[in-house]
């Protein structure tokens, strides 16, 4: 998707907050959206919203001393959401469909985003997650769910597209379960090539353990996203030759929902705009297949 | 109050939201958004937001093509809220303690603000307050209601800053209770004395008839706001004069918070951030004594 100009009064709030965590002093946090607010002018909205939060990105970069602002935080992540594996683990395997349960698992472990929310109390929400009865989030919702099954089946080599730290621990319990059905994949699980906000590097894939169920690969970017033009051609060579996309986050739905290929797109709705653009409500989790979507809009288009 | 680098995003919101209103087309939003960042740079953060604001809409005045593009939406909250005089009469007519009344109403009034919201239906809005019972939204807020009926009591001179169109018809309902309880005070209504945003000018005084209680004047400025530095000498003159100060909604209450004669704000809490600097919650109605608050503060500060 294009980049709104509703988008642009966010990107600031995320560039202070961001700022905030970085531990930035006023006028640090004065100059950051100085930096961000020359560039808007000669911003083209026609990109997609992480190709440009990632401007306001590299202010902050510029500014911390470290070279990795959100690294304590994913770290803290990591670990509170490591703690629920097995509990993660427990409630798929009392589930009726556990393909299904570990679905809404992997989507609902999207709340751990701060790109959209400063103040997050991972832990509470981590176990607000496991209160829920399996099912409970289904109605009314994005959830193409037998589409994901079939192309399961069929698919040989699949591309699983990482979001945030900590998220990366219920993607473990999804591609555990995708393994379980499905025995001989080659399943890839893509993470940044370096550090933006809180999304998940090769670090953090090792540290929640994804590495045992998959190849953990970098898209070669630092995109709060899965911007084409700026991931590296062996990212770009596996993208095309998998036939099975599954994409974690709006970042990577921003940035990927006008492909052509098919993908699945599991996130947690988090701004009205992507909301918009998904068909989806504000809150919802999602796992949206594009070509689905697409034959629908068009459909509806028609009549 | 100074301006927060949090007030950032959300002048850029409300640029966006005012561009939607005066129809600008997609490629004139980019401009105001363009033109909007291009100032930021330069801006002081201790001016208030309403003197920061006003930049904001100088570029949506340039860019329509009418010279008050909220006219259309000013003359009709004026109609809606007029059709209302005789239910607010009425309801304070029928109420325990009438100034009371009509006090909570003026603040509830304070509703019809698009510089806030966009989408708003003010005839919706109007009649859930009268709906509400009699001090129902008394509880747990700021009102200093003792403090406004003592200082009423001995003021000879009144200034009433007035904020929206339509609100005007609530002002004029407290205005009259006033009139009732002490006859002879000399009572000034100040409005703006250029288009902005929904802001009441000397049209919508008249139009909602508050001259029959009240002299009209104009405050010499556009600023959505009080910015003293920015009034005429005329209006200075008058405010200085005035042993009471009646100051609506949270922009007169931006511009003004610290000044150090006494003054009463009442407004509606519309912003995260004018609530941390008036103490209150997000919502709530506040009718703030400013020299109350003041020693309050102080004495928590010692304490």
């Amino acid at each position: 998707m294009k980049t709104y100009l509703d988008c642009i009064p966010c990107f600031f709030r995320q560039a202070l907050e961001g700022a905030r965590i970085i531990k930035a002093s006023p006028e640090q946090q004065k100059q950051i959206i100085d930096g961000f607010a020359r560039k808007i002018p000669g911003i083209s909205l026609e990109a997609s919203p992480p190709e440009i939060a990632r401007f306001g990105y590299a202010f902050l970069k510029k500014i911390s001393s470290e070279g990795d602002p959100y690294k304590e935080i994913k770290q803290k992540s990591n670990r509170i959401a490591l703690r629920l594996l097995g509990k993660l683990r427990d409630k798929v395997a009392r589930s009726r469909n556990r393909l299904l349960a570990a679905l809404e698992l992997a989507i609902a472990g999207n709340i751990i985003d701060f790109g959209v929310k400063n103040h997050l109390d991972v832990g509470a929400e981590l176990k607000k997650i496991l209160a829920r009865k399996n099912g409970s989030v289904c109605r009314k919702r994005i959830f193409h769910y037998p589409e994901f099954r079939r192309a399961l089946k069929t698919a040989e080599d699949i591309l699983y597209l990482a979001d945030n730290a900590g998220e990366v621990v219920f993607d473990r319990v999804l591609i555990e379960e995708i393994r379980q059905e499905c025995p001989d994949k080659n399943i890839y699980y893509a993470v940044k090539d370096g550090p933006i906000i809180n999304d998940a590097l090769f670090e953090d894939a090792y540290a929640c353990g994804i590495d045992k169920s998959a190849e953990v690969i970098s898209n070669g970017t630092e995109a709060p996203g899965t911007v084409l033009d700026l991931c590296s051609r062996e990212f770009r060579r596996i993208y095309k030759r998998c036939d099975m996309v599954i994409s974690k986050g709006q970042g990577n739905f921003e940035s990927l929902s006008d492909e052509r290929r098919p993908i699945f797109f599991l996130f947690m709705v988090k701004c009205p705009v992507v909301a918009e653009a998904a068909g989806a409500r504000m809150g919802q989790i999602v796992l949206l297949y594009n070509l689905k979507q697409r034959n629908k809009r068009r459909t509806s288009l028609r009549t």
